[in-house]
Formats: structure tokens, C-alpha cells, sequence
């Protein structure tokens, strides 16, 4: 089942995707569907309704506003071994985890505003996320599949300069957290769809261009590791987990002033089995109708 | 004014402390409270009831359940000389920031549960925070005043070992997220009480023991300069900011080892003109009743 969070006129509401058309799911948002407990599947089809839009009629939004996004990292050794060659700040090593900025989530078609004041490198990270189907904390690698509520596609969008800055006290966040720099979607894919998450094309591209073409295969740890490393921070229904980066940064490439992001620039980040989550980059002033501020570095 | 959430009872409840009593504020909770508008303290103020409780007859808990939390690091200078004197990871620069773990957060004299199986270097961190006043992103220096609703106390329950192997990546959360690692309290003193946020005594205790003695005169930069920096990751009201901390943790005192919090510790952390946050570190087994799970390092 493919669940989305959608606006039609001024209305909210939350659906099943079916074909080209989508049904309403009697509940007052996602989060809450998550929090009713699993399967979410099941959940959700005991609150189907007669209600009926076709997709093309209907704005998709994030499809959850997560109360905590877990951002991991370092779990692509291809990733890690672009960051060694291009002399990166430090290694990326598996288990680096961080909270996200739950108030910078956007969704598909949103767009990502440049803050040009603050950076003029502007990356791109396709990453594969779970979303957990419920609460739990302190559990074992073991446990950790019954947590499993949905897959998602995230673009980590970074200003790698910032990140630079950021690490040199080995920390870094900002970077990664500005506002609208979280697009997520199109929708959440329950379990059933996707039996094995280890075998999924992952591609990302720029106005087409292909930048990230890789495999879920080349993860080095698995969901139920990274689930259960992380639990002593505790989880809830509808949290989201994101598994790392694969290679292709614009950062790590042969030209990384030609391939960062650039306001008009189009990108869709596409997992198999999953979906298309197609987001472009605009200007400040083409977001707020004024010049951006004066520069401030970090 | 002194805004306190607690409980009495069956009953959670918002109160203004006054001498040894506590008058009910009529709002669901306090972050509904800071939501309502600015001045935080007239709000208040139009919504006090004439319910009373003695304070020595209810238990309070952590003031405020934020969206956010917003950590900052590096704002003292002496804590960055105690960690260059110890040959600390990395430099503690100013401009650190990360977002804590909201479900970490415990009350005044709540037990912070010691996860033995995770680490063997418990440390504490004492640091004055603000509480937003209200919503706003990408706002001025001299803009950010207005958005000061408040202080409070903050116990940054940290787990050191861990702490040295997140920072090989150039990145650390974990070590200082883990359940029950968040003490705030013992209640939201708004602004009018604090009129010079830097000149506060700030003293951490052990035991009864002074680790930690410092003077908010000692930060190397301005709470508007870190509100407005972080800005552009954005601000709900009732969000919470921390300012860093002082000199003295175990780590990089003279014999870390005997410093290292151990169960049965009690901490005191102690503000100028806000109050002492008052936490007793507890062994997992009094805790959960069973014995820690086998070493898992990190």
C-alpha cells in the first residue's frame, strides 16, 4: 500500500494510492494512522472510505510530519570512498547519527529555496528512509523488523561548505537542517510492497542528468542494525530513519562547482519499488520577492 | 514569574510559583502557553486561577515539552581550554549546534537511568538555556531579543566514550541522547526576573561537591547572536536553546575516573535567580529491575 498525506482545495487529508487515483483514509493525518498500531496496512484499510480524487487532481505533501527524523550515515562504503578521494574533512564511518530538523520537511513538487547568503554549495543525497511502526526503545537487532512500518525517499540537501566549517569542531547539523532542505516522498510504501529493501535501484538526477546510480545492495549494515543501535534514543510511531548516501555527490565528483545545485535546477530522486520525489531549487527572491541578505558565511 | 509544569495527583498541571506555593494557570500544557502570544507572563497572568497546591505537595516535572531542542557548544571559552588541556578530539569552537532528543527530556528529580551496558563515562554539563517566545526564521541579531521567553536549567547528561568514537566521524548526538540523558527544570523564570542574563553564578554539584563554578559573564557570545544564527533552521514557540557550558566536567578534570558519574550520585544544578535542578543518577537494575543487557560498546 502506497499511504500519502495530499491537499485538495483547502483540505488535508490522507489516502491510499490506487493506480492513478487515490482514496481517502478516514484518519485526521498520518501520524495519527501510525500511531493506531500495526500493521499500518491493515490500520489503514479498516478506514477506507468511498471518497475518490485522481492523483493528477490532488497536491502531494510530505507524506508524515515526523515528531523525530533520525538521520544516519556512513552506511555506503562507495560513499565513504568518494569522501576519502576527494580528501574530505574525516572518514564517514557507519553509526553517525543525528537528529533532523522536523520544521524543515518539504514534500514532492515543494520547492528547495537557496539561502544564498549562507552557502554556494548546494548538494544533493538521495537516501532510502523507514518509518517506524511503532514505539519502542532498547531493542535488539532481532526485534527491530517488527518496527518496520513503510519505506520513503529523502534528498538530504546540503550546503557543504557550512559542513566544512561545522566539522572542523567535529560536529556538524546547520548544514543540513535549513529551511526546506528535507523534501521527503511522494508517499510512504508499506513492508508487503517492498519484502526485500536490500535490492533496490536508487538513482538521482539533475534537470536529468544522472548524478547517483546505485543498489540498496551495497548498504554495509542492515535496517535492523541501524534500528536497533539508535533505540536507546527511543522511538515513536511515524519517526523516520534515513540509511545514508550512496556515491555521486556533486562535492565528491570530478567538477563540484559544475554539478552543485543552482536555483532553477530540477531534481528527482527515484527508488524502485518506491517512486519519483521531484523537487526544484529556487531563488530567495523568487521564494520572498526580495533579494536574498547580505552574505554571512557561517 | 515562575512557570511550572507538575502534577498533583492524577493531574498535569501548569502553575506560576509563588513563595512556597503554586497557583494553576487554566492551559492545557505549557507549550500552549507559549503558543498563545507575548509577553509569555501576561498570558499567564490573564489565566491564573485561584486553585493553590503547596509546593512541597505536588512533584513538578520538566517545565515544557518542546518541538525542538536546539544544543549549541563552544560558547565558553574556558571549556574549550579545559578540552584542549586534556588533548580533547577536537577543537570546541563557537557555533556548534545540534538538535536534542525530545523524548530524553526527564524533571527535577528524575533519575537519570545509567545504560551500563553502553558506556562507562558519565558525565554532566551544566548550562543555562532560553525558551523561545515565540515562532520566526532567518531573523537579525538585533531582531532576536524579542524572541526570549524565558530561562531555564539544563543538565547535559553526557556519555564520554561514546562521545570519542561519534567524533571520529566528525559528528556526535548519540552520547548525549540517550533516554533520560535530558534533565531540564526546575521551571521557566521569564525575562523581567533575569534582566542581565549575563552575570548569573551557574554551580554544578556532586554529592554535595562543587564541580562546575562558573559566571554566565564568562560566554563568549551573545544569546541574540546564537538565536539569530540558528534561525535559519526556524523556531516554534516554547522551542528551547541551550548556551553551552562551563569548566569543571570529568572529563577533563585532574582524575576523570573518580569524577565519572556512578549510580546513587546526585547531581545539582544550579542557576542564579532561576533555581537548583536537582537529578540522582540510578543504576539500570533500580531502574528496570533486571540487570543491564551484556556490553554493547558503541
Amino acid at each position: 500500500m502506497k499511504l500519502a498525506t495530499f491537499t485538495v482545495g483547502t483540505e488535508q487529508l490522507v489516502g491510499a494510492v490506487d493506480g492513478n487515483e487515490i482514496v481517502v483514509i478516514d484518519v485526521p493525518d498520518m501520524r495519527t494512522l501510525f500511531a493506531l498500531g500495526t500493521p499500518v496496512k491493515e490500520q489503514a484499510e479498516k478506514r477506507l472510505t468511498s471518497r475518490r480524487f485522481k492523483l493528477a487532481d490532488v497536491k502531494l505533501c510530505a507524506p508524515i510530519q515526523p515528531k523525530k527524523i533520525f538521520h544516519t550515515a556512513g552506511n555506503y562504503a562507495e560513499h565513504a570512498h568518494e569522501g576519502d578521494r576527494s580528501n574530505w574533512v574525516a572518514a564517514i564511518k557507519p553509526w553517525i547519527v543525528f537528529f533532523q530538523n522536523v520544521d524543515a520537511v518539504i514534500g514532492p513538487e515543494d520547492p528547495v529555496v537557496y539561502p544564498e547568503h549562507l552557502t554556494k554549495c548546494l548538494d544533493y543525497e538521495l537516501e532510502l528512509c523507514v518509518v517506524l511502526a511503532k514505539p519502542g526503545k532498547f531493542f535488539t537487532e532481532k526485534e527491530a523488523s517488527d518496527y518496520i512500518g513503510g519505506y520513503v525517499i529523502f534528498n538530504d540537501i546540503t550546503a557543504r561548505d557550512i559542513q566544512r566549517r561545522e566539522m572542523e569542531s567535529a560536529n556538524f547539523c546547520f548544514s543540513k537542517s535549513i529551511d526546506t532542505f528535507c523534501p521527503f516522498g511522494p508517499w510512504i510504501v508499506t513492508p508487503d510492497e517492498i519484502p526485500d529493501p536490500y535490492n533496490l535501484n536508487l538513482e538521482l538526477r539533475v534537470n536529468g542528468e544522472k548524478r547517483q546510480i546505485s543498489n540498496s545492495s551495497h548498504m554495509s549494515v542492515t535496517i535492523p542494525q541501524l534500528l536497533s543501535k539508535f533505540s536507546p534514543l527511543g522511538y515513536n510511531a511515524g519517526d523516520i530513519l534515513t540509511t545514508g548516501t550512496v556515491s555521486g555527490v556533486a562535492a565528491f565528483s570530478a567538477d563540484p562547482e559544475a554539478w552543485y545545485l543552482k536555483p532553477g535546477d530540477v531534481m528527482e530522486a527515484e527508488i524502485e519499488k518506491i517512486g519519483v520525489l521531484r523537487n526544484k531549487v529556487i531563488s530567495w527572491k523568487d521564494a520572498y520577492g526580495v533579494d536574498a541578505p547580505a552574505w554571512q558565511g557561517f
